[in-house]
């Protein structure tokens, strides 16, 4: 990899020999895309075309592939001219035909899948699997070689070719942005991420908007401002435009080489005066303007309406070719408009001329290991946990900010990839807020805008990336992960499903890829969510929402983890486990408040690694099973059940009790649908196949019940958690209006254990006080109980004498 | 309402008396909203400051109360001077502070809540309430009178600003932006809300972008631009950028009052020519960029560190004012500086000075209607369903794409709302694509930008919002139901996750203001999600997600509504319910492909207004109760419910098979949780308390279990669903993919029945074989068996007779 990115290299270079092999090129990929949506059969037009050659079914999109085929060709040429490193975002959602035919064309596609190989049977294949049950859909997927982004949902592009160029000094990434995602949100976020670009330590993003002009029934908002408009808005987003645009293949091919090279030579100056002249002044990156019609050399007249250059080009612009026969003249027309004799020589292989400006071996768009970014992937230097745990000499003696632990872990992370540079840390403006600042000490946050004196912890060439946007946080991240790199993405809990459709799109791209044998694995996508439902002590109603775990839980069970540690050394120790995995999705869910510290390192170790397990320590069992199990998941209600379990002790220290902590959700799921979940046996070891089971989780109640509907304790569950019972109030008050406090515990415990309930009234009865004099106490002194704000956990001390003294 | 917006009025207008007055409130508005974060006694610092006058807890901010304060106290003037029918979103997330003392002055506040009366008494509980248990959040919230938005998790303000917008042509919504906010995608994405909004029917947004420089911790993107990137920035959006920019308050008065004049006059302007003299060029509206100091007139410096103008200033500028004297005389000197014995009299009233530009009754920002939208509501004019209801002979005996049908009842609907203009339709760009371009008929699609003759149904006074961003149609559709009028949002059923954060805040709203018994109920939030998992046939796995149901359900049950209509009749049915519902969010999920009929209008109604029921023209109860029970819930399970209930006829007629349709999912739901969940008993008089229920479901299976895990048969439940088994294919492969298909149905039923294993293993065998036969069938042709894409229901030809044939 250079590390000075790519020579310069003169304007107008371009002859009309080369002119000539581009243009063959492109018409071989037009060729290609249209015969993928068309043809089952006859590929190479040997024969007059008829309506046997013809799918059945007709699905694809036209529009946006010549625009794509032409942003290919000159990609090869700069990529081969200048012996560049580029890999390419494809943002228009639909452009699979267009992709998968340049890569059929630079042979990286029949490298991973040889079945479509670089011949006449092999383009029979390609054009009959699209779109076809069982094949590959109408957009890029993972399938896809040279891809790391998902066609469909729109809106990501930029944002993965940024995540893809941080820290890769010598590589250029392209991206291509429709203007319909254009439209979107997180696209039109994205723009500013060249202010988050180091120009000594990461690459360069190249982007070009391609205005054809619609989306699927609509003109785009971009392709009808007035050119001076969007001229100031792409200057006010940092960018020098250049314009590429028109309708006559030759000059758009002069055009389009001229603006690449203009644009890589303006590249390569801001590389050298960035890493050269020590130039700090944030650059004018170049960006690519494409105005190209919509279905660019497909009909331009069906039925007597426009096609090409309007919305009508989307998809299939001949609807109806087997059964009407003008359909088919139009088609077969059209298809021979490129000359596909000239192209293809007998036997279906592209001639010199058209691969004369494709790249060789890995430079290859299509086979650069920066879009299969497993292949570059280094372990990642964890230091020892013993490090950074917290020292814990007995249950609950002692507190910590579980997340500041962390904090201190991921600083020496931090340092430990100075010089490597492929570990990040991506959160919303909450690095501090989480408590994560250590991580200061070792790197700042990423910033190429002006700098005042009193800011703090900006750096040019920081690893930390804030900026107040979930989608542009998980974009980049997304981009750094699947280029071969790892990172933490640290989040309030409530506020990380705006990204929920994103993970969608994720989990379903690592399921897929992993599947496919060609594709390394990437690191894990790993969040860390913290200032939770349960602690929202200014903010109320609106920030609670433990529903990210219910999101992810409905997703392909082999990429989804989630973790919810009790306190700081579980902490360590999940994080340890998420950040050495591999094309997974870990979700850690774990307060950034003082909370007691339970197990120490090797407890927390041994904790993690089962899953969960009995809290012998807290627990009245004496030798003959539990009356009831206590079982708790998350911070909060661990602490919760761990006071209940006190109380019950001190109160009714004949009942023997069970304390389970859960710290790995999936493994309450059957151990055939996920490869952490419990065996029936194990289930029953923990929960008991029969006694009462009081459950405090710290999300919604109904995702355990949903988990552990097929165990055969299951009717003897009873789980408490979030409700939506929410408001501005202490932390105590949150689980009291949720029916998540001690006291409350205590009482389900009374009310489930059979016979208990008129045996142990009294004690019942004092809960439900305790409850009264809270709510008194909370609306005269805005504070939480001193009781409760003050509480520790007592460690037994010894076997109880099994009465059970009044209540006083 | 005016119809032509505010009268013109020169700049510079202001008087040095008038200045006196607005400074004045100015300076009891921070007074206010720092006495808010500190105060729990002593309001009116009658006395010198002590510790215990200061709340135990110090939460709250700052930040960016004394700029929001600036633009109330100017809006206050401007609505004043012109008789202006204006309100306001206020965007910045934290600004609780602020918008609750404004309105306080102006006495809204007190209106609807009189304890907080506009005197001493209620001064001191204005303060005390503030960020204290059971009192207000620090964000603006539904308590706060006048505010249509919810702070915290940003990014909508100016969406909602234009909602709020449409279809009011004589008022203005100001909305002032955060420059954190403004780096969030939806925010980014809402800029270009102006290429949709018509300057006739609609009236005017005025943004107000508010750089005071930070977000939590960090400096903001826009706010370090260089000026004249940002210029062209804003320009490129298409405004006119007025700047205020500044720390000292009289000449910040005097530029804010005449650039609040400046833009006035631009609207007034740009309303009267495109009313009046017919210009049809899109407008450059005004836009004011505040630039004013963060935490502005408070603590310049704390503990030798900067304060005033820094992130520090975000929340708490003071944070120890109870432990540490000298925070405390710094309190104490900051709060007189704004001179409260000038600005309230002895028992804690707002002089006459400050009120001086506070407008009267309901022209006050927070007591306008426009704010409280169900004060102004209509009820919506949904046609007769008899108009458009498809005619069902016998069930399944034809077939109609249901979202067509429901598309000409709306095309009714939106003839009947011409003149009135309070319903409109939202969807990204997928009206026609799913269906519903009937519509056309009545109304175009909103739009301002260039039209080409090629462009079909562009309208500069449409009523069918499109834009490619989910996120810009629900913040346009939330903005404009919470100002009280009607709409409904057609969307792709997989990437409406992509607003799964934004309907989490809506509903937490909703449920809020539906317990403040000031705030009128306002029309209820459908989703029409169409384009289904089960019917992507050319997008495959990364476009199948039927979460989205899963994810509203976590909600507060008394907001959520789910309907899965099967057919076309019964979509009319729920969708006439969900129309004229009210405070609600509806999620209806029907298909647009062709789809049998099984009921009559009649029955469609009395079946949906149930909830779920038996349909007894399909089973085969002899009277003596059903051996199992058939459950369906979505369109294509139902079908394939009834085609395995045909084969259950055919070739097993001695079995008891009962057929039950849910199409109110939340039926499911004990009564107790739900307002139309099921008794016990109604639920066993359709599900049975012991027989096998086999439960072919729309979404993922899990959920059918967590709503029903407390019935008494609920160990016999068996669901079939969407297991995310999913590819690019035929749609009959795809149920077979997920085991929800007729053969695996039959198949269930025989291995859940007792005793029916051995009888009818044959039967099992060939409902195998025929799974065998369509594996190897689209591997061969790539499309579906004649048999199931030919299916039709055959209606049972009288009692059977109770002996089952052979297979054949």
């Amino acid at each position: 990899m250079a590390a000075e990115g790519p020579p310069e290299h003169g304007a107008g270079a371009v002859t009309d020999d080369e002119l000539r092999t581009l243009d063959a090129h492109w018409r071989a990929a037009n060729y290609l895309a249209a015969g993928q949506i068309y043809l089952m059969a006859n590929p190479l037009l040997t024969e007059p075309l008829r309506p046997e050659h013809i799918k059945p079914r007709l699905l694809g999109h036209w529009g946006t592939s010549p625009g794509l085929n032409l942003v290919y060709t000159h990609l090869n040429r700069v990529i081969r001219a200048r012996e560049l490193e580029a890999m390419c975002v494809w943002g228009p959602g639909h452009g699979g035909p267009s992709v998968l035919a340049n890569a059929w064309l630079e042979g990286s596609y029949s490298e991973v899948d040889p079945d479509v190989s670089r011949d006449a049977a092999g383009m029979a294949r390609l054009f009959r699997q699209f779109s076809f049950p069982g094949g590959v859909p109408s957009h890029v997927a993972p399938e896809v070689p040279g891809s790391i982004h998902e066609g469909g949902e729109l809106g990501y592009s930029l944002a993965h070719a940024y995540g893809a160029a941080f820290d890769r000094p010598g590589l250029v990434v392209a991206c291509v942005i429709g203007d319909g995602e254009a439209e979107t949100g997180p696209l039109a976020a994205s723009w500013h991420s060249n202010k988050f670009l180091d120009p000594v330590h990461d690459g360069a993003v190249l982007p070009i908007l391609h205005l054809n002009g619609y989306k699927i029934s609509n003109p785009t908002v971009l392709a009808r401002l007035p050119e001076e408009e969007l001229q100031a808005l792409l200057r006010g987003y940092g960018h020098e435009p250049l314009v590429v645009a028109g309708d006559d293949p030759a000059r758009v091919h002069r055009t389009m080489a001229a603006a690449f090279d203009r644009a890589l030579d303006m590249i390569a100056r801001t590389q050298r005066a960035a890493r050269e002249e020590g130039v700090t002044e944030r650059a004018r990156w170049p960006l690519i303007v494409l105005r190209t019609p919509k279905g660019w050399t497909g009909p331009a007249e069906v039925d007597g309406q426009p096609v090409e250059g309007t919305w009508r080009a989307h998809q299939v612009p001949l609807a109806e070719v087997r059964e009407n026969p003008e359909h088919l003249r139009l088609l077969e027309r059209w298809l021979r408009s490129y000359r596909p004799q000239e192209l293809f020589d007998a036997d279906g292989r592209p001639v010199a001329d058209v691969l004369a400006c494709v790249p060789r071996g890995t430079a290859r768009l299509g086979a650069t290991p920066y879009a299969n970014g497993g292949l570059l992937t280094r372990e990642l230097p964890v230091p020892p946990l013993e490090d950074h745990a917290v020292s814990v000499v007995s249950p609950g003696a002692s507190l910590h900010e579980p997340t500041r632990v962390l904090g201190g872990l991921l600083e020496v992370l931090m340092r430990a990839t100075r010089s490597r540079r492929d570990f990040r840390l991506f959160g919303p403006d909450e690095t501090a807020s989480n408590r994560l600042q250590d991580v200061y000490g070792a790197t700042g946050k990423a910033w190429q805008a002006a700098v005042l004196g009193t800011d703090e912890h900006l750096d040019r060439h920081g690893r930390v990336m804030e900026v107040l946007s979930e989608h542009l946080c998980q974009g980049w991240l997304e981009g750094y992960l699947l280029t071969g790199r790892h990172g933490l993405y640290s989040c309030y809990e409530a506020f990380v499903h705006i990204v929920d459709s994103m993970v969608n799109q994720h989990i379903k791209w690592l399921r897929t890829a992993s599947r496919l044998p060609w594709r390394a694995p990437v690191p894990s996508l790993t969040y860390l969510l913290t200032s939770h439902v349960w602690r929202q002590d200014h903010n109320g109603f609106s920030h609670q929402d433990p529903g990210f775990v219910d999101h992810v839980l409905n997703k392909s069970p082999e990429v989804v983890r989630v973790f919810l540690p009790p306190d700081a050394n579980t902490l360590l120790a999940v994080a340890d486990q998420a950040l050495r995995s591999r094309d997974q999705v870990n979700v850690i869910v774990a307060g950034k408040q003082p909370c007691p510290d339970w197990l120490s390192l090797d407890d927390a170790r041994a904790h993690c690694a089962r899953g969960a397990g009995i809290w012998d320590w807290a627990g009245t069992e004496h030798g003959g099973g539990p009356d009831v199990v206590l079982a708790c998941a998350g911070d909060v209600p661990t602490q919760e059940v761990l006071a209940a379990a006190q109380l019950l002790r001190e109160h009714l220290p004949s009942l023997a009790v069970r304390v389970v902590n859960v710290v790995d959700l999936t493994t309450l799921l059957p151990h055939e649908e996920h490869p952490h979940g419990m065996t029936d046996l194990a289930y029953d070891g923990l929960f008991t196949p029969d006694r009462p089971v009081v459950f405090a989780y710290h999300g919604y109640p109904w995702l355990i019940h949903r988990l552990t509907y097929r165990r055969s304790g299951h009717r003897q569950l009873h789980v408490r958690g979030y409700k939506e019972s929410g408001t501005t109030t202490t932390p105590f008050d949150m689980v009291v209006r949720n029916d998540v406090d001690r006291f409350r515990l205590v009482m389900d415990v009374i009310d489930r254990v059979p016979g208990l309930a008129v045996r142990a009234a009294a004690v019942r009865q004092h809960m439900a006080d305790r409850r009264t004099v809270h709510h008194a106490w909370i609306r005269e002194h805005g504070a939480d109980l001193p009781e409760v704000a003050e509480w520790r956990w007592r460690p037994s001390r010894g076997p109880a004498d099994g009465t059970d003294p009044e209540v006083t």
